[in-house]
Order: structure tokens, then sequence, then C-alpha cells
């Protein structure tokens, strides 16, 4: 939790539904809050047996999205849907007899090739096991489940994943999965008629041993670290297998093929390859692009034989989360100037057009996350997700995510907010708050000088809802991070923002940005509304390309391989842009024409 | 045990050294084996807690030898020795920095394609987990262990087995195993001078599960009996390769490459395949030529990533173990036409020369193994291995394992004993036995007619050792399958066995035959002594040479490509000749010129 169990950001509030606790005292919860049976789990101590429920307001359910319709994802290119490697063959065998002793293994390899012409086709023990048994309870016709190349090895041979009794071709089942952070989605793919059938989403269950990639890459290098933080993502990995799977009626291992994406750190605790290198300078992952791999060899819930391929990231911090959002958003097929971003802790963004593309990663911190900011919470129920200031009475009135009480402010509320605090002169362009308005929503508070969003009467809390100058301090950094980013990127390649023609913005995040307000605080590029395209989840959409269609599959290791990283420890421009950006909007007020407009107002 | 537990065999003899058992009486102990403590475990009943000893002369020291030193085996062919795939490679890499951040498996790869021009090189996650800490180990120095190509993919790519922190290129081992129905055989290789330097043997731990291969597939086609007989021989298997790796002190985890030679069956058990359509009609294997596959797939005890090649087989009765032995035999390189043999429960024989090869499999039964006979034994100390039977007196004299008083007959003493009874005239051609004799040694027994070979006074046991027509009458029919199973092989080709110039004989039991008198009663073809080969284990040393030899190996491929398979069970020749062969030494005595000389003298 963000607070570090100092009973400080709420965030662990719990329901003690019976059994003795002693509470410590905080601020945090109010009376009536306790009446209710709220604690916080860090500041309580368990007494006895006790009932606890962990409150279902604490779970993103605007991001986490679930759907039991099947989804129809446009593939935005000219790219056959159907050129996916599996393919399933029913074959019937001549039986054997004493005057054709041929093994079983060979006699289906002798048929494989006159009637396929598949040659030197490859399997594995495990599948070789099956074989006999199948081939005399189909008698003599079995199924063989195929893949006929594999990502590396584009040329083949043919290798069986699996071998059913009988004629089995009804159906070809295959996963998409996107490893995030914090959020792990995985799509069940019908490769027959290349839809998406079902979808599932959870928290990646590692959350609590570490919020953000360096906590987790810490928690790897200790101990039996590494090993616990991939049996945890494989344990949610493999929920929600299940869960599409039993959407659909089907067996886990009927899933045959598997495509991953997610950023650097992600799949390295997901393959189990130690990630340690990652946090140190300076800054090597042992691998951008993971081999193929056979599922059981990490233990994920799918056929253990079907392999699993991860997209190709280019560096620590641009993974094949990145590489897979500029697949899918079709940046890569694109003429015109276009900058990618996701931001999340860490805010990842590309730049280019279908020549060419340069990448690099900002450490934004996890303010917009929440954390870091007093009042900073979730985009959950109960979160300020929208202020208005208004900039006579400088009164705020929100809005709530759920239509609750508030309990704090996300990020997207908190963008809004210093924006409005901006345009209503509540703040200055240093980000200062003018104590001398005619308002008791300024006041020097406990940590300084504040401005009240919401009074306590109106809160769920039971205190007033505030957003101080530390705070302020700290998302200013944070956008300045970002902004910088893209000012260097540009810069780096003899080109402003101001040549952008597109915006592309993916990441779940990204979607609940409101754009005028980002665009006020300077943290994106001042472009018309219509530049701007909210894509959601990039990155499993980028799997799920790769895994129906090879095009897709070789386009993808082409960006990764187009793509140039450019690493800001090492650029001297940065913190001069960085500089430039702990302003609001920003030093140079050229590059804001509609906001420097907007401030003549 | 031959007897099934009743009591007869004498076989399961142990030692009770303390603790109360109660013993059934047995006519196969004497008093003064009780009296030293011996019982028969399947008679013996354990009353508290006891302690045991399974007495050293119930294993065949002689067959089982083992050696610490370093074994010259002769390539026989012009092969390249140091043709073989596994390299050590130590590379040096440029350490990354801010201004080259390449991810450590692509570093690796550039430096390998650029140094070593090895290009596409594979490499699977347990290896990739050890890359990052092995290159700060070794401070950007590593050797990687490769394999340059797989038997079934000889034109690549490489392939990485492991890697090691800094320079580490003093040694590179491998392993031959031969693994037998009764006993398995481990030689450990040095790839680097391509010399054995240590060999271990032990039965295989499946024995206790039923001595011959049928009983074997029936046992693993109930419950978990596959998966139980898969682990019991990688018992036995682990415990060897400790063994000779302990002798040169290494790890296990250094013998990088592992090639296997055995029968049909044994290679299913090893490999976990069920074996059940080895023994139901018409007698098809899952696979005569197992794919590759990397020791962690069956938890054999060498490096998890070494690969095991098994030696291709022709059919579910003429395994790897004969290619393996036409191989190392040198006889698919002869020019003159060649036999080669393997005796044991099953008879296989291959005929043919470097052009054409034909195999077949005869049930020759455990006669000469010792079972099927009441005094037979296998060739332990105290068994009878040859036998003189004076033609005027019919008084028998004999040679015992050992030196010891006798405790039976060995395989080879029957043959021994069948000869001269027949050269003396105590049977006859059709194996009768000659009751009119002026001797006590021919006498109406228990069983029937019956010879007595020792005296009670003479022996262990503290009885008679005879033969009895019933076993003479086993024996025959024996000798009569082996025998027919030439005939027919060279009849099929049009050829007769006076055609052929060399027999080669292969397997440990063939070691130990008295050719002369295998003559004697038919077995053998009749040529002259300097036309047969002893060679001992002929399966492991085709191992060894696949596995010091891509040559060697492409070499047997192609012996298993031109082998034809006789079935002698759809063969309707087969019968007759069986028939013809049931005298002594034949039917037709033109086949036996030597014999007819003698029996006229």
């Amino acid at each position: 939790m963000p607070c570090g169990g100092q009973g400080r950001c709420g965030r662990c509030a719990v329901i003690v539904e019976e059994g003795p606790v002693r509470r410590r005292s905080t601020q945090r919860l109010s009376p009536e809050d306790v009446a209710a049976g709220y604690a916080l789990a860090c500041q309580t101590v368990v007494e006895g047996d006790v009932v606890v429920t962990i409150p279902p307001q604490e779970r993103i359910e605007r991001r986490l999205k679930e759907s039991k319709r099947a989804v129809k994802v446009e593939l935005p290119f000219p790219y056959d849907i159907h050129d996916q490697p599996i393919r399933k063959i029913a074959v019937t065998l001549d039986p054997p007899s004493l005057a054709d002793q041929t093994d079983d293994w060979s006699r289906l390899q002798r048929e494989l090739a006159r009637r396929f012409d598949l040659r030197d086709v490859q399997v594995s023990l495990p599948v070789l096991k099956k074989l006999g048994p199948a081939l005399r309870e189909g008698e003599w016709t079995v199924t063989a489940v195929l893949e006929m190349d594999a990502w590396d090895r584009p040329e083949g041979p043919p290798r069986i994943i699996d071998i059913l009794p009988g004629e089995r071709l009804e159906s070809l089942w295959a996963a998409a999965i996107d490893i995030g952070t914090t959020s792990n989605v995985v799509w069940l793919v019908d490769l027959i008629s290349g839809q998406v059938m079902a979808q599932a989403a959870d928290y990646n269950g590692q959350i609590a041993r570490g919020e953000d990639v360096i906590s987790r890459i810490i928690y790897a290098s200790k101990g039996n670290g590494l090993e616990e933080l991939q049996g945890l993502v494989m344990e949610t990995l493999n929920r929600l297998l299940k869960k599409v799977a039993r959407e659909r009626g089907i067996s886990t291992d009927e899933i045959y093929k598997v495509v991953v994406a997610g950023n650097t750190t992600m799949l390295h605790l997901f393959a189990g390859i130690p990630p340690e290198s990652i946090r140190l300078m300076p800054f090597i992952p042992v691998v951008n692009h993971l081999p193929t791999f056979p599922a059981r060899d990490i233990g994920l819930g799918v056929n253990p034989e079907a392999t699993v391929d991860c997209l190709p990231g280019i560096a620590s911090y641009v993974g094949a989360d990145i590489t897979a959002g500029v697949l899918s958003s079709g940046m890569c097929e694109e003429e015109e100037l276009t900058l990618f971003i996701d931001i999340g802790t860490n805010g990842e963004m590309v730049l280019g057009d279908c020549t060419w593309l340069i990448a690099c990663a900002c450490s934004a911190g996890p303010a917009f996350e929440g954390a870091g900011v007093v009042h900073g919470m979730r985009a959950t129920a109960g979160a300020i997700e929208e202020v208005w200031v208004n900039s006579e009475t400088y009164e705020a009135s929100y809005r709530v995510i759920g239509n609750e009480k508030p309990r704090g402010i996300c990020g997207s509320g908190l963008i809004s907010l210093m924006a409005e605090m901006f345009i209503a002169g509540v703040i200055d362009k240093s980000g200062n708050i003018n104590l001398n308005l005619p308002t008791e929503r300024v006041r020097e508070g406990e940590h300084g000088p504040e401005y009240v969003v919401a009074w306590a009467d109106e809160t769920a809390i039971g205190e007033d809802i505030a957003i101080t100058a530390v705070d302020i301090d700290n998302l200013m950094r944070a956008k300045a991070a970002i902004y910088a980013g893209f000012s260097v990127l540009a810069r780096s390649v003899g080109l402003t923002l101001a040549d952008v023609s597109k915006v592309l913005i993916g990441g779940a995040f990204g979607q609940y940005i409101n754009v005028e307000k980002a665009i006020q605080i300077g943290m994106l590029p001042d472009k018309p509304y219509e530049s701007f395209e909210f894509l959601g989840n990039t990155s499993v959409r980028g799997a799920y390309y790769a895994l129906v269609s090879r095009d897709m599959r070789r386009r993808v290791t082409e960006v990764g391989q187009m793509m140039t990283y450019l690493e800001l420890s090492a650029d001297n421009t940065f913190f001069d842009e960085f500089n430039a950006a702990l302003f609001l909007p920003h030093t140079d007020l050229t590059q804001f024409p509609s906001v420097a407009t907007l401030l003549k107002e």
C-alpha cells in the first residue's frame, strides 16, 4: 500500500464482521466508519478468531470489465486473420498387420507426408505417450493438433501438440494474454473464426508483494521471491483461463496456443527469469524477446504442450506491452508523425511513423495512481474523478465514481483538479497555492498550504478531502517527466511536438484522462481534441493480433527491430526539458497556444 | 523368480542375519544352509524385525564387470571419433553500458554470431534463467555448452545446453547407456578424448516386476505399472550415473549428452511410452526410433537439458540393441555374408552384409537363462558351466563358476551337457534318455527319465543335480527355434547357412557359449571355430559409437532403414524349419558335417 502500513493512505480498509480486534486511532476512518465495522488492516490487531470482509469498492470494477459476449475486434490492416499456425488434421491410417508392422509413429508420419505433404514432423515424449492408445481407441482415425511453424522458426518443421482419438475438428482454441503490473487480462480466441469468444481480467496476484515493477524486482531477488512471484501470476492467469474456458464449456487442455504481452519485468517474472539487472545501472534485461517455450515449462494452465510466444520488448522499461501497442494501435502503419503513449507508474512513449520509431520511458512515479498524494486513491467507487473550480468563488464541484460520497481523488481527478485550480487562479504557474484568496478552501493545513475539494460532511471518510502543496509538487514532477519525455523524443530526431499529427493513448488509465485538462497542466501536447485517440488495452490486443495472424507476428518482430530506444538517464537534454516543464503548463507558453488563449480570457 | 514363489527354484535364497522368521520346509536348502542362516524368501514368514542379507553370489559378478580404468574402445571403421555435436565455447562479451543496453541474451547471440559464426542459436527457459547471473558472476565471460545439431535435425540450429560463469573448458562429459531387460550398463565418456573413462553395471531395477519383456509389458498395462517401471529403471540408471560420476570426481550435471540402446520394450518403458501393443497381434510398437528429448522429460540423472538420443530399432522384437550390435560389430561394413546373433530369452539374428540386412527374432524361451529347467540357474557362482560325459563310463565331470560346490546348471552348462550326452550316447538324436545304459546316472526320477550330473554329496544343495527328459525337451525346442530362425532368414533371401562366412555373437550370454558344443546340439550353424567372433555387449558399444561420432549416428540410422524385418509368425516355412531342427543336431545331417564326422568316430 502507498503509505507503507502507517495508517495514512486508508487503502487497506476492511470490514470486521465479527470477532475481537483492537483498532489504533486513525484519522482515516470516521466514527461512522468504525461503527459500520471498518478498520484499517495495517492499524488493527487481531485478538481472536475474526471474520473480515474486503470491501468490494476496493476493486477497480470500471477498469476490469468482463464480457460474456463474443467481442469483435477489427484488425486495422489488410492482414489475413486466418493465417495462424495451429491446425487440426483428422487422419485415418491403414491398420497394421503382420504384413505391415510399421510402428505407430512412423505410420502416422507416413500418412501425414502422403496425404498432407507434411514432412519432418516433430513430437515430444508427452504427446508420443498418447499416440498408441489414441490410435486404437479411435480405430486408426486420430486428430492431430499441429503447430506448423514457431515464431523463431518460421520455416518449420511442424510439431504435434496433441493427438486425439477419432475425428475432433469442431473447435480450435487459443488465448491472448496481457500481464500488467496491476491487472492481468485473458482473451479466449476461437482460431476457426478468429474471434474473441470470452474475456476475463483480475488483479495480478503479485500486487500484495509490491505495487510497482521496482518493488517486485526487489522482492524477486530475495530468497524464493522469484519462484513466489512466478507462482502468484500463474495462479491469477490460471484462474482467468479456467474462467474463460468454463464460460465456453471447454477444457483448458483444448487451448493450444498462447501469445503474451506485458512489460519486461512482468515477462521475466512470468518466465521465471531473474529480473535483478533491470533495476541496476545500466538497466539491462536478461532477454527482450523470450524464446518460444511449452506451457508446461512454467505451469501455465493450458494444454501443457501448447507453445507460449511472448511478444518482443526493446528495453528494460519499453517492453512487449509497448510493441504490442504500436502494433495494435496501427501506429506502425501510419504515414503521418504519430505519438503513442501509455501512462502508468512509468510513462512509455513512442514517436514515429511506418518508417521509423523511437521510444523512451520516464518514471512518472505513482502520483497519478493515487500514491504520494495525501487523499489519492485508485479509480474505484468513491474516487473523485472530475473537478470543477469556480474562478470567482473558488468553490469546487466534482463527480464521484459510483455516485457515492467521496473517499479520495483518483488520477484523472487529480489532473482535472490541478487544471481547474490553475485556470481559476488557485495556484500559479509554479503550482504555489494562493493563500490570500477570499475562500476558506485555501488554508494552511497540517502539511502546509492546501485546497479543500470536499468538506468533511460531504465525504465518506469524515474529514476534509484536500490537495496539499506537497501533493501538487509531486504531480508537477510527474507531469513534467512525461512532457519532457515527449520533448526529448521529438528533439532527438530534429522535430518538435508541433509536427505530431496524431496522439494515440493506450493503457487503461489513458481511457479516463480528460485531454483538455491534461493539456492545461502541460502533461499532454497541445493538440486539437480530434488528434487524440483512446485505445484502451492495446497490449492484449497486440497479443491477440500476433496470435491470429502470422503477418502480424512478423510485423511486431519488425516493430521491435525498427524501434530505437532512447535512455533518458543517458540523455543530457532530459534534465533541461524536465525543468522547463516544471511550470503550468510550461516555461515556453508558445508550446501551449490554446492554454495561452484561455489564460488571456 | 522362475518358479513364481513356490519354493522350487531356490533363486530367492537370502541370509537371515538376525530376528525371528518362520521357514517352511524346502528341499532347496540343506540343513547346513539353514544352519548358516539361509532361507528362501518366498517360503519364509517374517515374525518381527529382521536383518536380511542378499548373498553376493546371487549377483552375476562375472557378467557385470566394472572397471575403474579408462577403457580403450577401438572404432572398427574409419570414422572421425571427434565428430560429435557437443561443444564448449568460452566467450567474453563487451560489458553493457547506457550506450549499449542490448539485453543479455541478444548480447551473447551477437558474440556467438560474430566470433563463432553461430546463428539462430536456440535456448530453453531453464538455461536462460542461468544467463544473467552467470554473465555477472563471470564478469562477462561465460562458457556455453552447445549441441550443434540434433540427431533428427542434422542441419541444426545449435542449442545451448548450459551456461557456466567464466571459462570452463577443461572437460566435456557424456554417457552411453545400454538398457537390457536384465542388466543396465553405463559408460562415462570423455568427449574431448573420446575415451570411456568409467563403467558401471547393475541389474535393471524392473526385474522384481517380471523377468522378461512380456511380463514387464503386462505389468506396465496395469494401474500405475508404466510409471512404476519407468521409475525403477531410472533409479538404476541414476545410481549408475552417480557412481561413474563419483569415480571421476564430477557432478552428474556435467554429463551433457546421452545415447541409449536397448530393446524396443525397454526403450518404451524408459521413455514412459505404453508398450501394450508390442505383445498383441500384429506386434506393433508405438515407436521404433524415439525422437530426441531432454533428460528432464524423464528424470534421467544427468544435466536436465542434456538431450537423450535413443538408437533406432526396427520392430517390436528387433530393437535398438540389435541395430547397435550390427553397427558396433562392424557387420554393416562386411563384404562377406555375415550372421549376427544375440541370444537371450529371445534370439535376435541378422543376416546380410554391407549392402543388405535381414533380421528376425525367435522366442527361444528362458531355458538357456536357467528357467524352465529343474536345476537351471543363472550363470552365477555355483553354476555348472561346462560338463564332460565319458562315452564309455557315462560318468560326468564338470566345471563350476567360482570353483564352489555346484548349486545348479547355467545356460552354457546346459548346452555343454546336452552335447556331451548326445555325443556319448546318453540321449539319442530325438533327445530321449537311454535308460538302459550301465550307469546309475540314468534313472527314472520324480519327473520321468533323468541323468544325474552331480551327486548330492558333491553339491551345495544337498541333492542330486540332474537333467530330466522334460528339461531336455525344453532345451531342444529352444535350440530348434534359434536354428530355425537362421534357416528361415537364409532361405528368405535364397541362400543357405553354408554361404555364411562369419558369425558374430553379441550379448553377455554369447560370450560364454562353447561354440563346439552349441554346434553339436545344432543350435549354431556348423562353421569352423575361426568363423565365430564373440563381441560381448555390442549394444552399449553401439550407443557409444553413435555418441562420439556423427558418422556412426548416421550409419546406425541407415542400418535401421536398410534392415528388413521378417516376422516369423507370419512365415509359413518357420514351422517346417523348427520341426526339422527338433533333432540332434538336425534332421538334415548334411548341414552339420563336423558333427556327422564326430558321430561316425
